[in-house]
């Protein structure tokens, strides 16, 4: 958790001021009563005041707010809808916060090229909300799809239930307009399928608001599937279970989902929602098949055949649409359940290969006993990425810390795995000393010589995502004199 | 087409000198007869003698290279199999070679995780031979993929026929190995489906030699399809043949290939393979489908309907795996037929969004005229991906030229259509000119400073990819007042 810092009112008074002479009015926040709500975004742990809250209706307004912050030599943090989970928009105390809440207009949907061009504060879901009429829609759905922004998912290269199949956000963005901290406008991609020079536009995706601000997305628009039907399988050990994922994709099918959640998540969810999950089950896999009917038959066919030479104990297809929802529901609701049991939780979201799973999950149910924390394990099986959500509650002495410590075990045992430390919620505050275990000294030398290329003032949301090498340092000092961090090896850097 | 330079042969002797200290002998070849070889790529109008060429067993012989390199700035052209078409091999007079040619094993094949383990040298089809025993392959399949290294497809950002499915070099590596210009080696991206931190996996991709060099490459293998068929439908006029592609994606069916040939090419190829085309056709389209027996045969059907309802005037579709076969074969051998009936010929390769298909092949029409000079195109339609085939005869007089300027404003009619000047030949030292089409200022400025992240001392393949201001500032001011090349716009930088 950090600590929070006090405003120099006189500095917020010259920056506000300045900001005021260029914007409209309502464009500018700094009152604590007005820029209280931007105070943290969904890391709730930690918390941070803004000097100034800036809401552009326009590009112009945007770069001109990176014109006076580059003058005044203000730090900013971007912020779409503040659903992020690894306090990548944690503001600062002496830093302006550009939120893109009055940037949402749809530009354009074209269904025959099959691309929506929008502003980067329209909500995912709104997306394929304005494709529907045209039977298409925007493949990527993070869980937070309602309210989240496709700007936000720009920045932190967001994922879903679907991404096994349909890709993650870099997959599915085809341009990006972006206001430089020069003050210039670019553009990265096209509606091509290659561009000519360095991918920049893949660089920006997942940057974390390190590079510049988004002023416009250009997405890719898919059909809508005639049909799909999902697959409950119960497993009597996460092992089983585990080696079953991999047995799917073995077999070369890929699923539209492919989901796993344990007995602690299934009967978490389970009187919550109602779904009739197999409560007695160590771990229930859930297989999506989508496409035409002739296809859906046919994999779900083929898919319950692997599965069952994998040992599921039990298998359910869904026969209608109401009842597939239903089997979806106590997934989607994972969340909202665990904040029933547990006075809080915190969600990881580590990625491994999809072989380790079986290890990894044993790994973590060691770890449970070691912290003296129960993790209830609900994810995005097909792709690997893990979402622990480790149970604890912050009024008893001590479990906060042992929260956080089982975190970072458990993402360096990602790591070890050959897996990484976050698979769609990005690095943010929460992560950055993760980071220094994952890559070597050159590697985050390269990170910080490519923003480096992009933001030369070093101003565009500082001290996030990419750790420094005196934090790692710090860092490496803590975990081998300390020993509170169990990880396997010396540090990488 | 560049001048010839003369290499200093002091200087060569100097760094000639430098390397044999450090690496076998047989490793470095500084003798004219030995570096002939060396002096183009698949762009043969353009030819320099390389001062050395190196050919390192190791990577610790690749880091000792590119150290004697940096210390006595030297510049350093890497090469794999030299079959690119862009001129991005071109060896510097003053400049090293780095060819990948004996960095060839194939580290490991790991039939579970689906991936392949391999050296840049490596064949691209090698691989797919490697994998072959376990049911799998790797997906990119250029034209040249029995000679051409996944070394230089992963510099080239690599397509083929079936990309349109499968994706282009980029979506198909997991992990690169680097040596850096400081003589570290990094490695960028993970057998996880994201890696946190920036994605310079997708920057190196398609880096076109300007970043590092490859030293170990990880690939994804794909199960090989149970089955696959293909249809051959015939149109009477390339806007009808153009829009049937938009049908087909439009319509939600991903071919496993989708591409385009226009009369002028199925006369140049049926005399010499016999695939039973439709020559009196203006265009006729290959749509394969590929996966199980039962998904081939319901989207067979789905693109017959769509193609029938899109105009086409004759549709066949290939009964088995000989006739398949038969019907690829003019495609397939559409450059070396090209090279039967004109004594040269320049292939370009634009790539435009698939709904300005119609537009541009008729633009393409109209400057055949202009400029004197027949172009057969044969391309991958699905992709909006064109290989126009211009057909000249280099000892008359002045067509070389003219060849290069209808080169030149087709791929200014791809820009202005919203699409870009190569879809997977790179841009070498061909096209570097038309990149001052492509981009603006602060784009170039940002891929310079992209690429000093990387390069510090500026040696890695220098004056390619990338056009300096200078030599945009230049090429406009011949644009405009010599007025030879036909853009209808201004310059954008």
């Amino acid at each position: 958790m950090s600590q929070s810092l006090t405003i120099d009112p006189v500095r917020r008074q010259q920056v506000a001021t300045a900001l005021r002479a260029a914007l409209p009015e309502r464009c500018v926040l700094s009152d604590p009563e007005d820029t209280r709500p931007y105070e943290c975004d969904g890391l709730a742990a930690y918390r941070q005041l803004p000097m100034v809250v800036t809401l552009p209706d326009t590009e112009q307004q945007v770069l001109a707010i990176l014109n006076i912050c580059r003058d005044l030599k203000v730090p900013i943090v971007p912020r779409g809808a503040g659903t992020g989970l690894s306090g990548g928009a944690l503001p600062l105390h002496d830093g302006v916060v550009i939120s893109t809440a009055r940037l949402n207009k749809i530009v354009r949907v074209d269904q025959y090229a099959r691309t929506a061009v929008v502003q980067p504060g329209v909500r995912n879901l709104a997306i394929s909300e304005a494709a529907a009429p045209h039977g298409l829609y925007y493949a990527p759905d993070p869980s937070s799809q309602i309210a989240c922004t496709i700007g936000g998912n720009v920045a932190e290269n967001s994922g879903g239930v679907h991404c096994l199949k349909y890709g993650l956000t870099v997959h599915n963005v085809l341009r990006v307009r972006v206001a430089t901290i020069d003050g210039e406008i670019i553009e990265l991609g096209g509606e091509a399928l290659d561009a000519p020079g360095l991918d920049l536009l893949a660089v920006f995706i997942g940057s974390e608001g390190m590079l510049g601000i988004v002023t416009e997305v250009t997405v890719k628009l898919v059909p809508k599937p005639q049909s799909a039907r999902v697959i409950m399988a119960s497993f009597d050990d996460v092992v089983t279970g585990g080696n079953a994922v991999a047995s799917v994709i073995a077999a070369g099918i890929i699923p539209a989902g492919l989901e796993m959640m344990d007995r602690t998540s299934s009967r978490m969810v389970e009187p919550f929602v109602k779904a009739g999950y197999d409560i007695d089950a160590a771990a229930i896999l859930l297989c999506e098949a989508d496409g035409t009917q002739l296809e859906v038959d046919e994999e779900i066919e083929r898919m319950t055949a692997v599965l069952q030479a994998a040992g599921a104990s039990a298998i359910q297809v869904s026969q209608t649409e109401a009842e597939r929802m239903k089997f979806w529901s106590g997934r989607k609701n994972a969340f909202p359940a665990a904040g029933r049991i547990s006075p809080d939780y915190y969600c990881m979201d580590g990625t491994i290969p999809r072989k380790k799973l079986a290890q990894v999950l044993t790994g973590i149910e060691l770890m449970e006993a070691e912290y003296g924390l129960r993790c209830a394990n609900v994810f995005h099986a097909g792709d690997g990425n893990l979402h622990p959500l480790i149970l604890f509650d912050a009024n008893q002495p001590g479990e906060f810390d042992r929260a956080e410590a089982f975190g970072a075990a458990i993402l360096a045992l990602c790591v070890e795995v050959g897996g990484t430390i976050t698979g769609e919620h990005g690095v943010g505050k929460e992560k950055i000393n993760s980071m220094c275990v994952q890559f070597t000294r050159p590697e985050l030398d390269m990170f910080f010589a490519v923003k480096r290329s992009f933001d030369v003032p070093f101003l565009l949301n500082p001290d996030k995502a990419i750790p420094t090498l005196n934090r790692c340092a710090e860092f490496g000092k803590m975990r081998v004199s300390g020993g509170v961090l169990p990880f396997a090896d010396l540090p990488r850097f």
